[in-house]
């Protein structure tokens, strides 16, 4: 028997899907991009997918039943969002132990509703089940898009320019954040046990974590928000990506999905990296490399693209984009050029779950 | 706090949707049939979701991975056939613990690939993950449909004849069958331990259930099939079904969906049920009432429609499909009429309509 973790999320799925075959003229492009493309006369359907158990993608001692079903929903907007797509409808299954009570499940739903009314998705079904062993939510989302209008992973080309979106770790910062304070309250916890002091348990009953000035850390990493504002800036500005993809799992494995599928190397700038005032205060408090935590965080879902180098300018004049770096011929690799001109390959150490 | 299971599934979605206001043109149809529908210019396109869990969906002591794959994959293919539409792709997440290994995963795909390539459904995409418990499998399937062809529960009208595919309590009666011989098994190692009988130990090594003259019910609780042929013969025949769903909770459950929401009433006929001679058989052994199973049992996914009375000739004429009753006024209620024409009102699960 081979265990799952010889392979990976990405080998699994590469292993198990390799000879499928497609059958329907309407099945466009089946496994190994954001989405599923399906193709109806005059118009393209994207599906994306996504499951999501408890103890593996969330812990309920971090995050609210609103929270937590506002993130499930953005995540999956933002893979739609990932191909230059438009979210039209959602469907939503949820199996329940029965710790979970309705007003859980009205929690729930009242935040994947938040997500889902911001940018115009339609919950059209799903399924509702129970669970012996605590929350499994599985959340597929289904898009719009013009046929010459889609981006996929495989379109980036020689001198495109690379670009992200927003700022990059702060999410994976705000989950230190959270473990910290569970740390600290179990370690208090564990203390006054010890010495047997009432007094201190009492206290600890209401006890409040430490946020102040983290609170945008913790936005990122409970209140994900799927970037549909810059793919509108894009198309103002006549702005067609070549690539692109959100960043889920971290930039450096997100980037290495381009430069694999696009057959191309990529060169990117330490010093360019966006970096959040907060982020690199929290990884200097934490005694972590900041730019190890925007390169392998993950959970920013911010758009990871690639653009002709004739929209240099176009790019530089946008808020909220910034540019990172170049896309080169495959031979030269994928490159992190550092502050100090030194120069390393990047890795693939995004979160794996099947680690 | 509101216990989950005061509201049941039925309840619960209810519940959760009834202010979700449509916003999109493309979405036709949203939740409280087999499929959401969604509308493209040409075509309309069909979803359907399933959520299952290890442990309350199915247990893996009984059905091996390959069958559960292909079970997976058919009762969805069911859902898209219930609308009158043709199945065309497949998304599946799972989720595994630790103690599943590649050669597992490779299994469920061979069976859900192989229920797929019997309907010509492409496998497009899916997502997959760890769990700390046990397996969960969440599918969604994509079909194609004519807009004027698709069938709703809300269409049947007063006289329609109410039909059924097959037969049913079969699967019920298989699972029956299965969790008997599972108790027989625990019960011959428990008394072997309480003797400490080692010889009779190492020969429940080898206990072989006993199966024989039951392999139909063993087959339609481990390998369902989607009803595809029977609406393939109905659209021969120029039938069009007024109402259709498929039976998975019961045939009585299924029915007042439908009464609900075509609003009308039913009778049926307990001498038209169909039932297969092992089910019958199996029944009696277990000393249960054959026709509790044919109305409660679940899991058959054989097709559940009503035609117009016009088409009675054409549906007694076709194979594999029984006439057991019709659609009346809405308050003369729904009614079973029993052998000995007795009447007694049918009600969803768990009931015994026969005392």
């Amino acid at each position: 028997m081979t265990e799952i973790s010889k392979l990976g999320e990405f080998g699994l799925i590469e292993h198990l899907t390799k000879d499928i075959k497609i059958k329907n003229e309407s099945t466009k492009y089946g496994v190994g991009d954001d989405c599923a493309v399906l193709h109806y006369p005059h118009s393209e359907v994207l599906i994306t997918t996504d499951m999501l158990m408890e103890g593996v993608h969330f812990d309920l001692t971090y995050i609210d039943m609103q929270h937590l079903g506002y993130k499930s929903a953005m995540v999956n907007i933002s893979d739609i969002f990932a191909m230059n797509g438009t979210p039209r409808q959602m469907v939503v299954s949820l199996a329940l132990s029965k710790r979970f009570s309705i007003e859980d499940v009205e929690q729930f739903y009242s935040g994947l509703r938040m997500a889902c009314d911001k940018w115009g998705v339609d919950v059209v079904g799903g399924d509702t089940t129970s669970s012996y062993t605590g929350l499994a939510i599985s959340i597929t989302c289904i898009g719009e898009a013009e046929k010459d209008k889609i981006v996929y992973r495989n379109g980036a080309k020689e001198t495109d320019l690379i670009c992200v979106s927003g700022d990059l770790g702060a999410a994976y910062m705000g989950l230190q954040l959270l473990e910290r304070e569970k740390s600290v309250y179990y370690q208090q916890v564990n203390e006054a046990r010890k010495k047997d002091d009432k007094r201190a348990l009492e206290e600890l009953a209401h006890f409040q974590p430490d946020f102040a000035g983290k609170e945008y850390l913790l936005q990122r990493q409970l209140q994900p928000e799927a970037r549909g504002d810059i793919l509108a800036k894009l198309r103002e500005n006549n702005i067609r990506p070549t690539a692109m993809m959100d960043i889920s799992d971290g930039l450096s494995s997100e980037l290495m999905h381009i430069c694999k599928q696009s057959n191309c190397g990529c060169r990117i700038y330490e010093k360019n990296i966006p970096i959040d005032y907060q982020t690199a205060v929290m990884a200097e408090e934490l005694n972590m490399n900041v730019t190890t935590c925007a390169l392998n965080g993950g959970e920013d879902y911010e758009l990871l693209f690639t653009v002709p180098i004739g929209d240099h300018e176009k790019i530089e004049a946008m808020d909220g984009v910034k540019l990172i770096g170049h896309i080169t011929r495959p031979e030269l690799g994928q490159m992190l050029v550092t502050f100090d001109n030194n120069e390393f390959e990047l890795k693939a150490q995004g979160w794996n779950p099947l680690r």
